[in-house]
């Protein structure tokens, strides 16, 4: 008999196999492509029904996989937002910029290769009916909104509308840079920098320049 | 009986209707989840091979929607870059990076509403199998890459793998911020900006601070 803390550990560990293996079908083949049953043949599951089972329909486990992310680039945010606090630095936009960049770059390095979740999260942003979830789970997190709210304090001279502008623009150039990165490293295709590290210095580099640039005044 | 030369037309005709029928409903539904026969009957084919009859399987009718907005766009910037040589402004980094921005915002403007074609273009660059398609007809078309050699002699501080690396990442927020704004547009939710000219000038003057960024020197 399988105690009711053992059954609570495997359904755990099921639907960790679950996500794992839609991620990776995910980006092999597209979200559009892949039925629950091919991800469930691919987790080791003999049920074909489980991953309905463990998570519902598609738009379900694909919450789950977002969610699964935030949770985790959330936290490491969230400390860095605390450090900074402590820092005394908290007058300097790269500081915060790196508040923006690192917790995810310093999420895939974690994760090691090879790796789908970048290109399953930039996928899902642009296909219709799954973006909302994304943005649902993954923008107006109590850190995301404490950051940009940081950089907001250091630029009081940027237009309300162009500070949100500017954070949209800084979501995608993120979303989708540590994307083709995670392509790249996993075809074997070049790499502008050669550890996620760097590519968070790449990218902190860029908005810094990004922010701050003036803004030109629209006429007519 | 129709001559040749109407005939000829005609097919031209379905062409077009199929490439419209195909960008509407892959932004509206995703590209994995649109059949050839809901494409075929969207564009008011009565024959549900029409799509596979003019384009061939799906990869070759993404490039052919990709192939029809590149010869657009291809065309705006060869002119641009003509009147940019004539102008004596050749040493103004924002007039090349009008160059990047300008031939895609202005063929959209010239779409006019509704349009589903930045989208479309957006998914299809974060979905497998297709995204190699986007970057073999879109990114080293000879107008990219005059602008982009335009850029490199304003900056020649800029190492070359950071000049690559920032190509990226201009390409990346232009496709990705027309598909947000296109989006915005079509679902009626707030748009940064109130045109398209407007969105164009939000996006030179956020790449004209990215580009030029200092560089941090990586270490270790």
């Amino acid at each position: 008999m399988v105690s009711g803390a053992g059954r609570g550990e495997r359904a755990q560990e099921t639907r960790e196999a679950i996500l794992d293996a839609a991620e990776r079908l995910f980006a092999e083949h597209g979200v559009g492509d892949v039925s629950n049953r091919q991800i469930a043949q691919a987790a080791g599951q003999a049920n074909n029904f489980a991953v309905g089972y463990h998570f519902g329909a598609k738009p379900d486990l694909v919450r789950a996989i977002v969610r699964r992310y935030t949770t985790e680039t959330e936290g490491r945010r969230l400390r860095m937002l605390a450090a900074l606090d402590d820092s005394g630095e908290s007058g300097d936009l790269r500081a915060w910029i790196s508040c923006l960049v690192r917790p995810a770059t310093d999420h895939l390095d974690a994760l090691g290769v090879p790796c789908w979740r970048a290109r399953c999260l930039a996928q899902f942003d642009t296909v219709p009916g799954l973006r909302r979830i994304v943005v649902d789970e993954s923008v107006s997190t109590p850190s995301m909104r404490r950051t940009l709210e940081g950089m907001f304090r250091l630029l009081p001279e940027l237009p309300e509308e162009v500070h949100r502008e500017r954070s949209d623009m800084s979501r995608l150039l993120v979303v989708h840079t540590l994307a083709e990165r995670e392509r790249a490293l996993h075809e074997g295709g070049g790499t502008a920098r050669r550890s996620w590290e760097a590519t968070a210095t790449g990218l902190v580099d860029a908005l810094a320049g990004l922010w701050p640039a003036p803004v030109t005044t629209e006429t007519g």
